[in-house]
């Protein structure tokens, strides 16, 4: 490997190295049908961290873990004092891309390679983390390994089953080594002084940056969630053919009238200028005795909302409750709801919001403001009060699926403005 | 086994009997979780035939088989002329009720017992046809047994998949006896002129007769049904919290419009008199890659519609056809349609109706006439132009579900009124 010390235009060399790695660790992680599979605390994500620490080593950092099984990658001549880290996720979504979460880490662990070849000073020591766990797809919790380096991960949260293989999250934890008695514990596993910072570059999860053909965009502030992962409307099963309409109790048809009817509601209230998204991502009926020609007594759904503003969500919530309540009258059904799950939104740290317009119009970019829609394990840490800041690359694609798209030129300017943002940021 | 000959008051033998055969067939065919499974081609079924078929040869009855593997009992004396049949199926949706079928070839078979037993010589031999494939949860279609009886089962129709065990129709006929090649010919596999009437004793699939306080009830004529098993609505992954929701092709909320629209559209045509019914009885986004956090791209589900009038379902169809176009232009989704099955309509013979309607009343019944909301076997056997006539037993908690009820008092009633019919229905 050749070294990318006393370069002047590290693009091509970056460039290079970017799209081997990203090869490489698309062919450890994809999906035997399409796309890329790192699940959480699994096989795919502990593929991209060993390939990743080898990669590192090799450069001669030093690679470390933490009792959550997050890796950290820092230079050899690494002080200990609080660090400025930047940092992203390792898993995916099921079928999803290459590039939402490993962008963010192969990033900074460029950067940080660079710096360490190029034997640059920096005020303080700059560290990469590669978090596992992030997508909630797997455990039906999201930012599971940076809750976890933060002590917020509860002892219920280890007992979530995987969705798939219905293995519970601490015996998958264990499984790379995570010390579950340390995480149980509720403490910081890496310690919270040592946090002077935190930056992460991501792909945009939406076409924004794309529709203004901008490369990077640089994030003011990131939506909070309001979840249910399980909601149940039960009603009540019947021959399809036989029951008549008004003795009907059909979940089906319950369903869809809630879901219209959330669906028309949102429209209200965007157009009232609120941010706000809902989604039903899962939904089925019970497959053990669902028939075409058998009322529906059983669906089951997921439920999510998300807005920069915690009272949209709660505003919205219960408005929707109330419609709820109105359909389960009527119709004689009633919805059963898990236990919400509500995220944070998270402002990004002010003054290096502005910094990073500037190094972004240094580098030829408008220095857009791209709020961010998804969340992000930035929005962790900076609800912990630590300055946080973030950078998104453009995206053809969307995101979640299996076309999610990234220019190797785009991620190279990204790279281009952490790099002069590890040497410049200060608080 | 103690013979029923001689005795001038039946009721208290046929209780004794008719609960231990259910009793004994719910042992067979229990489901590991709740309800009862009787798989259409499969074990469940079988088991029943077998059951009843030693039964019958135990109560000195003979015992065929005809080459759709569906049972038929006769009496030793049978002349072989054409027949007056009793028949209804043995095969259950799963996790359904016990009495679904059942009831009507026990019911048949008490009543030939009895005839035999009391060496009543009938004008035309009554014959019991214990038929297989009923129920359309298995493999998509309905009254399998009794179209290949009439050779109405199509090439094309073999090649239907069992939806749980993926295995195909033609090979789990092979695998109970049946004769492929024989159905393959569609020609009848018992002589068409063998029918000189068909009867069918069923449970109600719906508790009108519960609500009117009536053991048992006449039918009139069954409703014809069109059927998708499988529609997709096609929109586009994506990120729940990135994609705004000018820029969703949200699979979940167009599925949800639509069948919201179905739902109000149905209102309004009952509210106007029309004999209509609508269901979607199986629902699911793709689990492979569905996700709490994700814009599902893909929702499938089966559309059902049922009425007494084939203009009924025609016009429907047409109506909700147009909503659903401007669905897919509003949203950008499409949605695709499997095959349209159609299942005509049925009247039944009206001077049989009568006639039963006028035995019902000589054992205190009212004689209601209940339209069919389900179809049945003798919807097949009536649109070939074979006289026909049902009687429904009331049942207290609906159909196809684990609760179904028949008490077993009802049930000696229409027993009654069949063995008094089998006597007197005339052509």
């Amino acid at each position: 490997m050749s070294g990318m010390s006393g370069m002047s235009g590290m693009s091509g060399l970056w460039t290079q190295e970017a799209e081997r790695i990203f090869a490489d660790i698309a062919r450890l992680s994809s999906d035997p049908e399409v796309g890329i599979t790192r699940e959480s605390y699994g096989e795919g994500e502990s593929k991209a961290i060993d390939y990743l620490s080898h990669y590192a080593r090799s450069c001669g950092l030093q690679v470390h873990s933490d009792a959550a099984g997050n890796v950290i990658f820092q230079r050899e001549c690494d002080s200990g004092e609080p660090a400025l880290w930047c940092g992203s996720h390792l898993d995916s979504v099921p079928q999803g891309g290459n590039y939402d979460g490993l962008a963010g880490v192969v990033s900074g662990l460029l950067c940080l390679r660079r710096l360490d070849e190029e034997q640059v000073r920096t005020a303080r020591p700059f560290r990469v983390l590669g978090l596992r766990g992030e997508e909630s797809a797997w455990f039906g919790k999201s930012y599971i390994g940076s809750r976890a380096v933060i002590g917020g991960l509860k002892a219920a949260d280890l007992q979530l089953a995987n969705r798939f293989n219905k293995k519970s999250l601490g015996d998958c934890m264990r499984a790379v080594g995570a010390d579950i008695e340390a995480i149980e514990q509720q403490e910081w596993l890496i310690d919270r002084t040592q946090f002077a910072g935190y930056l992460e570059v991501h792909i945009e999860q939406a076409e924004s940056l794309e529709n203004k053909q901008q490369p990077v965009g640089v994030v003011p502030g990131i939506r909070g969630n309001l979840r249910h992962n399980h909601v149940c409307c039960r009603g009540e099963d019947g021959h399809s053919g036989a029951v008549s309409r008004e003795d009907r109790h059909d979940s089906v048809f319950a369903f869809s009238e809630w879901v219209a009817c959330i669906d028309r509601m949102w429209a209200d209230w965007v157009a009232q200028g609120r941010d706000l998204v809902a989604t039903v991502g899962t939904l089925n009926t019970n497959a053990a005795h669902h028939a075409v020609s058998r009322i529906p007594g059983e669906v089951h759904f997921s439920l999510e909302l998300r807005s920069l503003h915690q009272q949209t969500l709660d505003d919205f919530y219960a408005a929707i409750q109330l419609a709820r309540q109105e359909i389960e009258q009527t119709r004689g059904v009633r919805f059963e709801f898990d236990t919400r799950i509500d995220t944070a939104e998270a402002a990004m740290h002010e003054p290096w919001v502005e910094h990073l317009v500037d190094i972004a119009r240094d580098h030829d970019c408008q220095g857009l403001l791209i709020p961010s829609g998804a969340g992000h394990d930035a929005a962790i840490f900076a609800n912990q009060g630590i300055p946080c800041a973030m950078l998104f690359i453009r995206n053809q694609h969307g995101s979640h699926n299996p076309h999610e798209a990234m220019r190797i030129s785009d991620f190279v300017i990204a790279t281009d403005i952490l790099y002069q943002a590890a040497q410049e940021l200060t608080l």
